[in-house]
């Protein structure tokens, strides 16, 4: 256990495939261990300047829509009409506060959006047009759909076009962060599955399912097969295992195989439970993660 | 406890205030009673010539969804620019399996659509015009968006034009139902809160928040505050407090506790357990209500 004010962050860019090509849509295993890196190092340096776990997952996850490496927000895969559809949410664990944004067409960083949700709209999920037109409302700009597709992901979807190959999901990502008070908070972002039919919504923006925040339990973000997740609502499931007394790697590893034992899905999770202490646990060949630890350096693995 | 092959039906048509003038938007409190009294009644039939605890709770979903005293398919409240956008979920507690809809505005019943995205999309949940669109894929015809708003939602919409009034919510529609296999599944549906914005979602169409379902825990519909209700994640809170041994009732009673406890939330909860047994809790003044009892009679209660 860490000292008690001693902050924690976790960091992952999904749950899927091993890749150094590059083809899986994950993105290539280096840029990824870089990406998470660079997340976690700069929420760590918030939070060890007396910042909230809340800004500090903003600001992780924000960070990694803009890496286009990572499948949400810049970069996210194109759905089987060629355009990208964003979904994500946040939760705050000191006050149950919730925001999230569903099939977003034209915000750069939904992450943002979502806190807006949560500060300023009254509601906790918006989706659609009716989330654009919040985000107006709310001072955050239009961003143009093309701006958000990269080279690569139009490449994909183009080959995919031709080959029509199976669906693959992952590469979405997640933070979740203790500060210095003891708050814990989660976030998670994505673009959803490639090729997914439109208005599809998977995990990432239902709280309990892709996200989940409590201080008196824990702070979780989920990537994987969404539709599987949601069937167990994997992250309130972890959260309350670490509640019910389990560490944070063993409440992962728990959830993980509920996930796996009771609708054959496959995802990763982490974990931050009040103590500080980070949790992982995937069934996947890798998931891309970074997390502080007990010295307050930032570990990056696969 | 009833016998073990004994089904059993419980159906709620929202949490909210006694109103015998029928303006509150929850409808006149006689043909509230009537209005869940019929779709028990309906569906205990259905369970009781060997139906499934699925088909049970889709057919008084729809039912109350035809009925335009509910706030759900015809007759549901009108969003701030005087349209109608539904929301609907349903799960199936012997297979995990769930599907939902959210933000759909031409489907007459959007419980028979949360159906298809179950048993057709591969998803779980779908949005808008991808939801729409998948209707018709599907087979569901379109409907007019003005023929699911009555004249007394209208002139609830233009009176509240003119005097600006509270939001108010309820009149969301639910079912849970244990067939004589022993398996549980629910169902819930409504149009949202009065004058939303547009694209707001709640927590009907929600797995785990609105809506949840597992033979091994018990299944649950929720009505109230949706965001809420989404924040503590009602549904699947009070379907693990049966697993965890409570009775259907006091696992009830303790969700719509912590509630309004957590986040200073109202609303209301109906519940089968594994055994059968309905249970029933609520922090407003009313819900409409109607079970199957021991002997299985349908009696009704607000």
């Amino acid at each position: 256990m860490n000292h008690p004010s001693f902050p924690a962050i976790a960091v992952h860019g999904g749950a899927g495939a091993l890749d150094d090509s590059g083809t899986s849509g994950l993105g290539p295993d280096a840029p990824r261990c870089e990406g998470v890196g660079w997340a976690a190092a700069a929420a760590w340096d918030l939070l060890r300047r007396g910042g909230s776990a809340l800004d500090a997952v903003v600001l992780a996850a924000s960070m990694l829509e803009d890496d286009p490496t990572f499948n949400a927000g810049t970069g996210a895969t194109l759905t089987a009409t060629g355009q990208v559809e964003l979904d994500a949410s946040l939760m705050d664990g000191a006050t149950l506060g919730a925001g999230a944004v569903a099939c977003v067409k034209d915000v750069r960083n939904p992450v943002l959006l979502a806190r807006a949700v949560l500060e300023h709209s009254g509601h906790v999920l918006l989706v659609g047009e009716g989330a654009s037109g919040f985000a107006r409302e709310s001072g955050i700009p239009a961003w143009p759909n093309e701006r958000l597709v990269t080279v690569h992901q139009r490449a994909r979807f183009d080959a995919a076009r031709r080959a029509a190959p199976a669906t693959v999901g992952g590469g979405t990502i997640g933070a979740v962060a203790r500060d210095a008070s003891g708050h814990v908070a989660a976030a998670t972002s994505t673009g959803g599955t490639f090729l997914k039919r439109p208005g599809r919504v998977g995990d990432s923006p239902l709280i309990g399912a892709g996200t989940y925040a409590d201080d008196r339990l824990a702070a979780v973000s989920s990537t994987g097969d969404g539709e599987r997740i949601i069937r167990v609502t994997l992250a309130r499931l972890v959260a309350d295992l670490v509640g019910a007394g389990r560490s944070a790697a063993g409440a992962a590893s728990e959830g993980i195989r509920v996930l796996g034992d009771r609708v054959d899905g496959r995802g990763g999770v982490i974990v931050v439970g009040p103590s500080g202490e980070p949790g992982f646990a995937f069934n996947t060949p890798a998931m891309a993660r970074a997390w502080s630890n007990a010295a307050g350096a930032i570990q990056t693995s696969l």
